[in-house]
Parts: structure tokens; sequence; C-alpha cells
């Protein structure tokens, strides 16, 4: 357990130190470490990283990411080789805990950091800035890098920079195309394609010499032959230049004006120093295409894809659902998707599902393998999909598609022209609302009723648990507009432990759970039972009574209701898991003030304006005070139930006691 | 003025009666009734329609897109002639107009639009879902057709779906590549260089002849030569296939997985006619690629191409400056964008500037001929526009970024995380925030503060005139954070009309215009002058004095001043020229909220919960109540200063006699 050399390596100055006939022996060091902890402790995006550990340990020893070159790795979750080298080694056990070291690059955490990441397709841009930037200064002994993986180049903005790039001229930018065969899941579409015809080097390799073969051949036959044939050989000989790159993977990018250099083995530490040498001599943006295999190291017998993106452990540190909570450990949310998804498409042919690289966080997975023709994995592509979307449904079908609340960011501007526009009936599944807990604040997607919410048209839900889930998927399906469905990255309450369902689900309709006279509750999806668990409590421990509505739509409202409410009850709580700008609460507020409600009565909880880190779900939902008892805390602050703390510390709430019945 | 074979070809079905040979002289009509009517009249844009009006009559002779196939124009300005051949030649003159025809494509105009458009690079995403719809239904006669040109291709959404699209099979699904070597103005970036290395088809004639001629000549001569000679030949043969490819413009659709043909030429009726017969016997998605003129027929000698985009006209139909509201009739807040930003780069040469495609638009053009080398036009993509100046601004520099607000809305997503997430200061200069006129719907600015605010660490201003409008820009650009400036489409008052300009701009400070006692208009950007003009009129008519604040500030608000606000008045009115929803007003609401205050006394103003059509900036203004006449209204009906003209239809308001002085 000594891993020495990682030791000497843990910042650039050491590792430059090392020979480079040690590095193959320091890459096997810190492979072994990232297994034993990542794959033993913490979880995390396994895969990704063991892939880049040779090419990672290239770019420290050859580049100055502190002090004058920029790396970028796409999406950021390949980054853990890159954290060792960065003085993060001995912090490395706290990656993806509460208050512990980011999955993800963080300039918090170092300055070889530059930019905080998560969303992926981002690295040409910023690297290409960059670059320019040090062109426009004169900085010229600067390189910037974009590490980015085939899976991540078919994004629309790594294509739109691709395309802006390769028009450039005098830069010291490189793009290192990782190579893997797939991003999160086996890749689709035409790139993966392309680049998996040139898979093989040496079929590539055997091509080139066969090439330089012809050319000298050429040179030496054409002595004897006749006139015809000279002007043949004028052609071919002009040809070949065509010729080479029609038969190499690099064609699309020299079209597209880059230098390429590869495909070369992105585990050979000597043959990638020996490519950013050739490739600093250049004065144009170069791709060096490098191939490595993803999950190196890790049980390299198992072609399990997935189980390399992200490694699954037994440990309790990692696990990300609450189940401290009451009422939970029934499916998740994502199976209930999934069943339910099953259940509709054996009910109706003209259903199908698209997702954007995320087969299997989604479930779709499981979906595809029973419809094979019916699920459609477009890539990391999220306004596409959202437009693929828009044309399946003018075609008659029946479309979900599928993104996580944080990436369908991308889609904004197709939420608004291709489905609310035009009022396009498209059910949208939005995974991972909420906090979502390891993976932190790039994954969070705390933002989805705000840019839903302003576009006209559209209807927004949130389910209490599973049962409501399905019902409100029937309900999207069949509704007259484009129709979000937001859930949260956990279990939803065992099915015993749901409270009775008996109406309907209508538009913009909410449903009353709990009846009470003291103040009232209105709370979305994720929040419903908590916050039935909260007025329970507040019950127990103060004998005050609070009605619980179960918002279901964050829009269209309940207007009718929410008037009710606000007119009878002098403590009126919204909840839910979201910003408070724009949010559920927001609109609750807009309706009333509009109504001319007294709106002091009305008191927003949600996530205040700022980011929310990484930690377990639980930790991260107890941080903004949105576990139950951050809502019995709210609740009695706002009801004056709660005996100031200010003075002495050691004062508990007097009605602690009394809890009785439940 | 006939226009006979125009109007027999005015539908369908009258158009598929004409003899082919007739479709020359149809084309000619259809040109100069457009010329006559945009170019005369309407405004609008003029050059993509005229480019594309031979492609159209053939795609409407051979196909039948009320039926059966579908036809996707991307952005959908290309679509005059479309208009013309599918029952809307007679309402042509009403174009872009309040109430008439609008300027896109529009499902509620003609059941031929299947989709409204207006943003770019949709088109290949919605047709390859229709094509995906029909195979699935086993609707083999169907065809699905994107029409994009060279410009839009570089959207990100569109080069996702090229990349989803190359990889699917069975599919009746035809990209038409309309080449016209420029977008909105001169494309940029690697594809359009690519293009326009095979734009003259005469060369890449010539090339296809020279290599079959080499074939043949090999063919003739390989009787008489050795053994090694006859290997070279038998890898060159074999590598012909890949030699051409590499010398036409088809390699990186073949490449992808498409059926590639062309270039052919897109004014040759004939020509176009045969290749959709061609492509139709392909079962795999295919490219088309015309190559047209925009613009063509109109001022043919004259190569600007922006004349081409957007006709200007004299006609006063078309002016979207409302000049009929007083103060106004100084430099558009374009004009001071680029006069601000001249001068922002001679004190600093640190200062760049990126545009997406919009070089003319936002006025960046003029900056371009002095600064070439400092400002980017990145192409149509805006995803990665935001993440270059990300890049930018790490490198050293000082990046204004300057997007129309509704095309801004394709970049939420790096807004998020490339600089909201790290808090990177860079100024974002929305141009066209508000409504814009004649584009409409699609353009309409309206949502940027609720897709800006909702995010942490980001600043929001709008100016109220010219003066605060570079202060603000001043402010932005040296700012600790991501500090966007939304500015409308319309002139700023004339420099005699501004109002006193005494405080400087700090984060999140309003400023008080105006003193008053018998209520409060807080107005943002664009409906200060608005505002002002309505709180005079409301002392006018009715003495009572209202206090003015320009709020400045979106996001951070001044809390201090508005808590003080709703306190002070029994009246608080917001004003800005954004939806309710997550707007302005809102966020003061929930500040309000917040601090516990008596929102009752809040009233917003805003745009409702829907779609603004086309028309002149006045009228659509008009429409929504944000002209000083509908402000004032919204005042009166609050202040009970108006008398219900309920019942009695002719009962005037009795106060508006008694206006006295200004």
């Amino acid at each position: 357990m000594g891993y020495e050399l990682l030791v000497q390596a843990g910042t650039p100055e050491g590792l430059k130190r090392l020979e480079a006939r040690d590095l193959p022996l320091l890459a096997q060091d810190m492979r072994e470490f990232i297994i034993e902890t990542v794959a033993g402790r913490t979880g995390g995006h396994l895969g990704s990283g063991l892939g880049t550990v040779e090419l990672t340990i290239a770019l420290h020893y050859y580049f100055d990411f502190f002090n004058k070159d920029a790396v970028l790795f796409d999406v950021g979750h390949q980054c853990y080789p890159h954290k060792l080298l960065t003085g993060r080694r001995e912090k490395f056990a706290s990656l993806r805990q509460y208050k512990g070291l980011s999955g993800f690059p963080d300039p918090k955490e170092c300055p070889a950091d530059l930019v905080k990441t998560g969303h992926g397709g981002t690295s040409l841009s910023t690297a290409l800035g960059i670059a320019v930037a040090n062109r426009q200064q004169g900085l010229n002994d600067r390189t910037a890098i974009a590490v980015i993986g085939d899976g991540a180049l078919q994004e629309g903005q790594a294509l739109e920079a691709l395309n802006h790039g390769g028009d450039m001229r005098g830069l010291k930018y490189m793009i290192v195309l990782n190579d893997n065969e797939h991003g999160i899941g086996p890749a689709t579409g035409a790139l993966a394609n392309y680049f998996s015809k040139f898979r093989t080097s040496s079929a590539y390799t055997s091509a080139k010499r066969d090439i330089k073969k012809v050319l000298s051949t050429i040179e030496e036959n054409t002595g004897g032959i006749g006139r015809a044939l000279h002007d043949v050989l004028d052609h071919v000989k002009a040809g070949l230049h065509g010729l080479m790159p029609a038969t190499h993977p690099g064609v699309l990018f020299e079209e597209l004006g880059y230098f390429y250099y590869g495909p070369i083995d992105g585990h050979d530490i000597e043959t990638l120093l020996e490519a950013f040498e050739n490739i600093q001599r250049i004065g144009k943006p170069a791709v060096l295409h490098v191939l490595t295999r993803k999950g190196k190291g890790f049980q390299d017998d198992v072609p399990d894809h997935y189980a390399y993106h992200a490694a699954k452990t037994s440990s309790k540190l990692t696990s990300h659902l609450p189940k401290e909570y009451s009422r939970i450990g029934g499916l998740t949310y994502t199976d209930v998707f999934v069943e339910k998804t099953l259940d509709m498409m054996a009910r109706d042919e003209k259903v199908v599902a698209i997702t954007a690289a995320m087969l299997q966080g989604t479930g779709l997975e499981v979906v595809q393998k029973k419809y094979p023709e019916r699920v459609f994995d477009v890539g990391m592509a999220e306004q596409h999909a959202v437009g693929f979307a828009q044309g399946l449904k003018l075609g008659g079908l029946k479309p979900i598609c599928a993104i996580y609340s944080t990436f369908m960011q991308r889609s904004v501007d197709q939420l608004f022209q291709e489905l609310s526009l035009i009022k396009l009936p498209v059910l949208l599944a939005l995974d991972r609302a909420g906090l979502v807990g390891p993976d932190g604040a790039t994954h969070n997607g705390v933002f989805d009723i705000a840019y839903l919410s302003m576009l006209p048209n559209v209807a927004v839900m949130a389910p209490r648990d599973a049962t409501e889930m399905r019902k409100m998927m029937d309900f999207g399906l069949s509704a007259d507009r484009p129709a979000a469905i937001r859930f949260a990255r956990t279990s939803a309450p065992k099915a015993e432990h749901e409270l009775p369902d008996n109406q309907p689900i209508e538009l913009g309709k909410a449903e009353v759970l709990r009846e009470g006279n003291d103040g009232v509750v209105l709370a979305l999806g994720s929040m419903v039972y908590h916050a039935l668990d909260a007025v329970q409590k507040i019950e127990d421990r103060h004998g005050k009574r609070l009605r619980l509505v179960n918002a279901r739509f964050a829009k269209p409202l309940d207007e009718s209701l929410i008037a009710q409410l606000i007119e009878r009850y002098s403590y009126v709580f919204t909840v839910e898991e979201h910003v408070r700008r724009g949010g559920f609460g927001s609109a609750v507020l807009e309706f009333a003030n509009r109504a001319r409600l007294d709106t002091t009565r009305l008191e927003i909880l949600a996530i205040e304006d700022r980011y929310v880190d990484h930690g377990s779900r639980a930790e991260v939902l107890a941080e903004v005070g949105l576990d139950p008892a951050g809502i019995v805390d709210s609740i009695e602050r706002r009801m004056g139930l709660k005996r100031t703390e200010a003075r002495s510390g050691s004062t508990r709430n007097v009605a602690t006691g009394s809890s009785v019945a439940g």
C-alpha cells in the first residue's frame, strides 16, 4: 500500500522529477489507487479516469498547467488521475462526499482546474477561447488543450466549436480525441460508426505502409511506360494526398482544417510524449487521436460499459438514497418510469422513447431490450433530442423524451420553439430533478420549473409517489400540450406507505391529502412526504394541525384552491426542491398577487440563490432545509412554535416531550 | 401586373397542372412578385426567399406537402415562395404586418407549415423525426425533407441531427443543403471554408471527369506492365472510390453515412426534379447539395449580402421604431452598443467581442472593420459563443458576448455552467430584448430575465437611455460576475430628451427619477420613459403624482429601496417588457414576500402567459398594454381613477379634459 511513485508524483514538480521510464509504473500505482478508493469506497465515475491515466501523466509530464498551459477535461469525470497529480491525493478518499473533493474539476480545489464542469461538449469552446486569448496577447509558449471523448464530441456545442476552430490559424490549440468507443454507454451516431471503422490502429498503420509502398513502387516503375500511363500516374500521385485521408480516420478533421495526428495508443506514454512534441511544431489547431480503453485495469474481462462509467459500491458512504427518511425504500422513480414506459408501449404501439446518451441513467436500456425499434438514443445531443421528439410527434407517434433535469437546460430553446410555441404534446420525463447528491452542483436539477414555466402552453408536474407517477405519465402522454414530469433521484415510498389515491389527475388540479385548521402546506413532488412527516411532527409536538396539499402541478396552478387556502389560513407554506427564483412557490405568489390576496401569509420553502455542492442526498437536503426536520424547523419558526435558541444553547424546544400519537 | 402563372400555381393542384416547361416562367413571375411586395412594401427577409424560388417550385411540383410529404424550411425566412404556392398569395402584402401573414412558417396559416420557426438549425431534427415516424408506421410513400442553408448547418442542433441521422437506415429523409455561400452574413467557420472549396460546380464536374478518365486509361494500359506496377494499380483502383470522395464536397456527408448528390444548380428546375427522382430510389438518408444565389433577381450587381437578408424599405408600414412615442428618435440601442464598444476597445486592448452570425444585427460589423482581430463571429453557434467567451476570459481578455435575447435561449446551459457556476465576469449584450415587432413570436426576447435570474451570481441590467447604456457597459465589463444588459429593438431618446444622469451605476442599485406621494412606479429599461410619460399623464389628468424609479437591475434588486417603497406607498407598480412569470416584477414580489411586506400594494405590469405575434413595435406594445397609454390605463384602473366603462359604452374618463401642463 505504499504508492511511492504516486506520492512523489503528487505535484507537477514531483512528477517532472521522475524518469520517463518510471512513468508506466506510476500509471500502475495510480490505477490501483483509484480502483481501491473509488470501487472500494467512494463510488464515482471509475471507467473514464482509468482510461486516461497514461494520458494524464503524459500531459502533466510534458506541459505546465499551473503556470502557462491549460487543460480542459470535457465533462470532467475523467479527472481523477489529474486530481492525484495536482496535490489532491490525500483528500482523494473524500471524493464525492459531503464537504469532500468534487467528482469533477473545480477551481475552488486547484488552480489547474480552470473550470467546473459536469455537462459535456464544452471543452473545445473553452480551450479555443484560451488559445485565442494567448495568441492575442503574444503568449506563444502556452498551449490550450481540450481532452474530449468520442461521446462528448457529438454534443452540438462541441461540433460548433470544431467548426469555428478549424477556421483559425496561428494557435497553440490541441484537441485530444479520447476515442474509447463509447461515452457513457456504447456510442451511437454517425461519428461513432465513423471512428469505429478505423478503430484498430494496426489496420490504419498497414494502410499507411501500403500507400508509401505504392508511391515508391510508382517511382521505380515509371521508366518504361507509355505516355498515357504517365498521365495516369500524374493523376494518381496528385491524388494520393487525397487518397490517404480518405482511408484514415482523420479525414473529417483534415477536411475541417485541422492537423490530424493518430490514432495512437493512449496507454503508451512514450508515444504520447512524442505526439505532443510533434504537434507543438504545428501552427494550426491539431487533433490528436488517442485510442484508450475505458475502465482499463478494472475487471478487464467484463464488458459492462456502464459498470465502468459509474462504479457502484456496497459502501454505505455512497448511498444516495436517503433511506433514513421514513416512507421510502420502494422503487426508484427511474424504475417506476421504466415499468410504466414498458406498460405504455405494450398498450400503444405509437409510444416511443428518446434519450440523449442516457440509456442506463434514464432506465430506457431495459425498455430498449424489449422494444429495440422504439427507443432512440440520439447521443449526447439534448437539443436534437427535443427537436427529434417534435418530428416524431408531428409524424404521428407519441414520444416520451427522457432527459435529466440538468441536461434539459441544453434544450431550453427547443422547448420554446419546437414544443411550447406550437403547443405540441410531447411527454418530457425529467429525471434527477432536485438535488442529486454525490454529483453535486453541475448535476442538480433545480432550475427546470423556472425554465419550463416561463413558457406558455406547458404543463409541469411532479409526482408524490410511484402510483401518482404512473398516473401522471398517462395524463402527460394524452395531454393537449407539452407536459413535463420532474422526479427526483430517490426511491419512492413503498407501496404500503403510500397515501390513498382517490383523485384522478386533472390539468392544474391539486389534491388535498390531510385536513387541518392551523395552517396549510402546499408541497410539490418529492417534498410531499417530507411535508407529511413534517406536519405530523408539528402536530405531535405542538398539537397544531396543518392541512397538506399535494400541488401536483407547478403549471398550470390550481388557482381556485390556492385562492381559498390563502384566504382561509394564516399560515401558508409552499415546499419544493427547486430554487426560489421562478419556482413553484414563486408562481403561487405571482398568482396570489394578481388575485390581490394577502401574500404575507405565504412562506416559500425552496433553495436559496446559491449553488449546492455534493454530498449524500440526505446531507444536501438537510443543508438547504428541505428534509423533514428542516421543514419542521421552518414551520415552527414561522408559526412562533420555536423558542429562540439564541442565548442558551442548551434550551430545547419545550414541546418536544409532548408528542403523543401519529 | 398579371402574374397569371403565379395565380394558376397558387395551390399545389394548380401548380401540378402546369407543364414543366412553364416552371421557369413561373419562377420569374414569383421573383418579380416577391420583390415588388417585399422590397416595395412590407420589408422582410428578401434574399433567402429569392434564392429558393426554383427549389420551392420543384419541391411542390414533385412532392405533396398537404397530404403525405413534409418539408421543413430551416430558420423559415426563405418560405416566401412556399407561401405563394400554398394559397397565400392574396394575403402576401400583409406579410409581417399586424394581424397579417407571418414572415415565417406558421401552422395557423397553412397545414403545409408543420411548425413555426425563426430560430435556425432545427429542420434536420424535425424532418428526421417525421421520417422515422413514417418508417415506424409503414408509410413508405412519404418523404420528409429539410431545406437548410450552409449557415444554419453550423448550428449545434443541426450537427447533432446530422450525426444521428447518418446512423439511420430505411428512411425517406432528404436534406437539401441550400449552399448560398452565406447565412445572414458571409459564412464563417470550417464548414463554410470546406464548401467554398468546392463551390464552382464546373471544377467538381471536371474532377469527376478526370477520375473516370484515369480509371479507363488504367484499364487500357495494364496489359504490358510488370508485376510490381500491377500491384500498384490494384491499390490505386481500390483506392479510387476513396479518391473520389476526397475530391468532392460530399466526403463529409458520405463519411457520416449519407448518400450525397450534387452539387447541382439550384436555379435549374429540371435538374432539381431529376435529382428528387434519383434520390427517391435511395433507401438511406440523402443530402442534396444545391447551389443557389441569395437575392437572385434583386439588384444582382450589388454584393451586399445583408441587403439581401432583410430588405429595408422606405415604406412607413415596416418601420419598427415607434416614433409616435415622445422622447425617442435618438440612436438605436444597437448604435449605442457599437459606439461604446468601439470606445472600450480603443481604451483597453483586452476588450474583444463575440457574435453568433449576427455581425450586422448586433452592429459588430462596424467594430470588426476597425478591429478585425478583436471581433469574433463564431457562426450560428450560440452555445459555443458563450463557451468561447468563457475561454477568452479565462485567457485574460475582456469579452463582450453579443447575442439577441431570443437566441441566447440556446445558451442557457452555458450561461449556467460556463459563467454562473464559477461566477466568471463576461459582459452579455442582449439585443432585441422585449417585443421585436415584425419578426414576431419567434424573435421576441421576453424570457431572458427569467432564464438569467434563476442562476446565482448573475447581474441583469436594462438601460433607460443611451447614456445609461454606456455606463452599464462600463460597469458590466468590470463587474465581479457575469453581467447581462438587455436592450430593446428601438431608438433611445434623443440626447436632449434624456433625464439628468446623476447617479453612478452600482451593483443592485436603482435610481429615483421623479418624486411623488401618491404611488410609485418601478420601471425597467425600455419601460422607464414609457412610465415617465404615463405618470405625467396621470398627474395631468388626475392631479395624482407618482414617484418614478428606474430599477436598472432585475438582479440583484435594490432591496432596501424596494422595502421602503412598499412600506410607504399604497400603490406600487412594476413595469417591464418581459413575461410576468419569473420576470422583474416577480423578483420584486419574491423579495417582498421574503421580507414579509404587504404585496397587495404591488401590481406587476408585464406580458401575460401567451405568445405575442408580429406587427409594428408600437402595435404589439399597445396590444400588451406596455405603451404609455396602456400603462396609464393600468394605473388608472388600479388607483380607481377610471370610471368603469361597463354599462355605458360612451362614458369617457371624466378627468380627460382636465390636463393642463407638461
